[in-house]
């Protein structure tokens, strides 16, 4: 039998690993700095807990576990007779894999609120799974960085997320521009040309922007039925290149002057901050999650084209889902998968990461592999990272093996070696080789 | 809708992941030092890469992940009819979540065999999904704390993994009695009572020994259909007091002599380490897992009683499930879960894990929020974990959160703190209290 993978899912080998891991590493000590403390919730949860939040095309790309034991016992016979996948599903299973880091997170605050400190920090790297069509750049199962406080509106927040996106992409030696929005500003556009009551509609195209251009936006508002005229308002509106006669303009709405005053809020709290990276207030950001109630966030690398790389906003009601009104919250999410692409394409991970070794034990007899075992305990036990070779085999093998796994230095140790107490250090990059003594080899590699 | 956890599974709090990462930092960090590097597999396998592979309780035990879309199109109308789920299952699932981390390992080193240098040294620390019927400390999703050596027989290898459980015990603050044995010295048992055909039986009845004492092995022996007189003798043997004599009857049968042979050069490993928890060459060791074939290790703690809580062994022939035959490996596996909770009886979890924050700053009003936000920025950046209360509440609201969040300093700012740049430094464990300007905060907090 030939083994492969389930479609959409991805080995990672040692050195994506590595890399992964310093990415997560970086995001990590940032969220702690600014008292974020880590959670983690099961990879199944409830299938009701997951169905519904995500839309109807959501809970189509729901992985579904299958209950275990007898399951057609209790199955909805009808539908399966009906060949209704979608109405069997459920009788079916009662469990799904997490789909976000979200509900699980709005699940948890509310399961667990008796012993939780508001406003609750809390940051979480985890997988999620979706049954996407995998193409690519685009997995079943991927990790998600977020993180989320919840339990206050205060605006403190938004200003340190602004100051968190900043570190961790300084810290990641990426170049980036922050840009942000306030929907209330949104809200105010969308007074301003009369069709506040179509808010959602108006944010869904223009957050399309990007890709389909005013043509393609005025298009769309038109086929969601907002008329020509008002669609060539907010068109107009947010063309506008000078950013303080806009401001003045959407002041004037009632929801507009909200948002102006909670970003001039934002803004004090940053006034004595000097961003690595760019932050730019760009009023016709949309987001297109519609539980986004505040400000919203989007991160782009200045250096190549990779889309959104982070991402948030405001919400006023993400526990409301679970019976629990009223708690407003803020949270991020770094997009892990393209920040390592970027990472890649830019070379931009450390070279120290290529390898988790400083040195490898090269035995030319067995004497000498005895020999290099305690060698090797003496270099561990002074914290070294140090493997032998389990074998006295020939030295070109040894020396192949060594390099294929891009080790630094090898310790050559033959019967003369074991005897003087002396041994040969080659250095692979340089190709440079020194006799040295153990106690010098501490410092040496 | 009052949301719940599926059975079986559990939510971390921050403080859970805290401790549970001190204790795979610790792990991780020994792995590294002797040569191990991380690969991660998918949460989701090919159904096919699964079944058979742990026999047929096993099988019944596994999570299989319903098909998306219209999955009952290719379903077996025939099983379902006749209401056979276990016919059905296959026909409605092809993915099923990993049972253990050794199968992905196998199917991994198959797959990837030409990128891989061997021997081929991974570690491996991910969650497993079982359909166990849940119970106290026993749950449906757990992590495996896996390192493996594959392709090589050297017996280095075992040296080594006999370190590394002495290593990650000792930095764990954890005192063990690490057992091991050979299974060629268990053959050697069978060959002395005559029973060499009914080896499996005998092992999985040893293995045992310790719950059911010996009555009851021999009850199962006999149960398994070996004779009253061979089960004696293999009782008789394994009680002998005086290893040297055991050793010496047993190195006369031919398993017995080749086991012993690879015990001692193992010992010749080891004859300069000094190890700091205790190593047990103990013959009566059996585990239960059928494919190993060399060396196998138990670790039990030797302060409170757990059971064993990490094992290991070599096998000689893990890929050949997927077609790689004659590959000899050795790996082990740390029972993280009952880790912690030995960890948890014993206290054992170092006080600074209790929180990540090192101060928080208290507002006295709406100007000391905004300068505290900056005083906030200025400790960060200095590598401080520091938060910031996010409005002006009443101090005693304000203390309330800082104590619960068990934050060691609090710094309280006012108008006078604001003016004057001496700010009031609190240490909550000692009551304390001090004004202290921002550069002396540094070193206080």
């Amino acid at each position: 039998m030939k083994p492969t993978l389930p479609k959409g899912t991805r080995d990672f080998s040692s050195q994506q690993v590595i890399k992964r891991e310093y990415i997560f590493s970086i995001i990590k000590r940032v969220f702690k700095q600014y008292g974020y403390a880590p959670i983690e919730t099961p990879a199944m949860e409830a299938l009701q807990t997951l169905m519904g939040k995500y839309g109807e095309e959501g809970d189509k790309l729901l992985f579904k576990v299958l209950n275990n034991g007898d399951f057609l016992k209790k199955a909805d016979q009808q539908a399966i007779q009906d060949g209704n996948s979608d109405k069997a599903a459920p009788s079916l299973s009662k469990r799904g894999l997490r789909y976000d880091l979200t509900v699980p997170f709005a699940r948890y605050v509310v399961m667990h609120q008796n012993d939780l400190q508001f406003p609750f920090k809390r940051y979480q790297i985890q997988p999620v799974w979706r049954a996407d069509r995998p193409q690519k750049g685009r997995y079943q199962e991927f990790y998600q960085c977020d993180a989320d406080v919840i339990g206050s509106g205060a605006l403190i927040y938004e200003a340190e997320f602004l100051q968190i996106f900043d570190q961790v992409f300084e810290q990641l030696n990426l170049s980036v521009n922050v840009r942000y929005n306030h929907r209330q500003i949104l809200l105010g556009v969308a007074e301003y040309a009369g069709i506040a009551d179509q808010f959602v509609d108006m944010t869904v195209c223009l957050d399309k922007r990007d890709k389909i251009g005013d043509q393609g936006v005025l298009q769309e508002l038109s086929y969601r039925g907002i008329s020509d005229a008002a669609a060539q308002k907010v068109i107009d509106v947010v063309s506008m290149e000078d950013a303080a006669a806009f401001a003045e303009l959407i002041k004037t709405t009632e929801a507009g002057s909200k948002g102006y005053e909670e970003i001039e809020r934002i803004h004090q709290f940053l006034n004595e901050y000097q961003p690595t990276n760019t932050f730019t207030l760009d009023p016709t950001l949309a987001r297109g999650l519609s539980y986004y109630t505040g400000c919203i966030f989007e991160v782009e690398s200045l250096e190549t084209q990779m889309g959104s790389i982070a991402a948030g906003g405001r919400y006023a009601d993400l526990t409301s889902l679970f019976g629990m009104p009223n708690m407003s919250g803020v949270g991020i999410s770094f997009g892990a998968e393209r920040i390592f692409d970027v990472m890649e394409t830019l070379e931009r991970f450390p070279e120290s990461l290529s390898t988790t070794l400083d040195a490898i034990i090269l035995p030319m007899d067995d004497t000498a592999l005895v020999h290099g075992f305690s060698l090797a305990s003496a270099l561990r036990k002074a914290g070294k990272h140090v493997d032998v070779y389990p074998k006295p085999a020939k030295m070109q093998k040894q020396m192949k093996y060594a390099n294929a796994r891009q080790i630094p230095h090898v310790i050559i140790i033959g019967t003369e070696e074991v005897a003087s107490g002396m041994y040969t250090l080659k250095n692979m990059l340089t190709g440079e080789q020194q006799k040295t003594s153990a106690a010098d080899l501490h410092s040496s590699i």
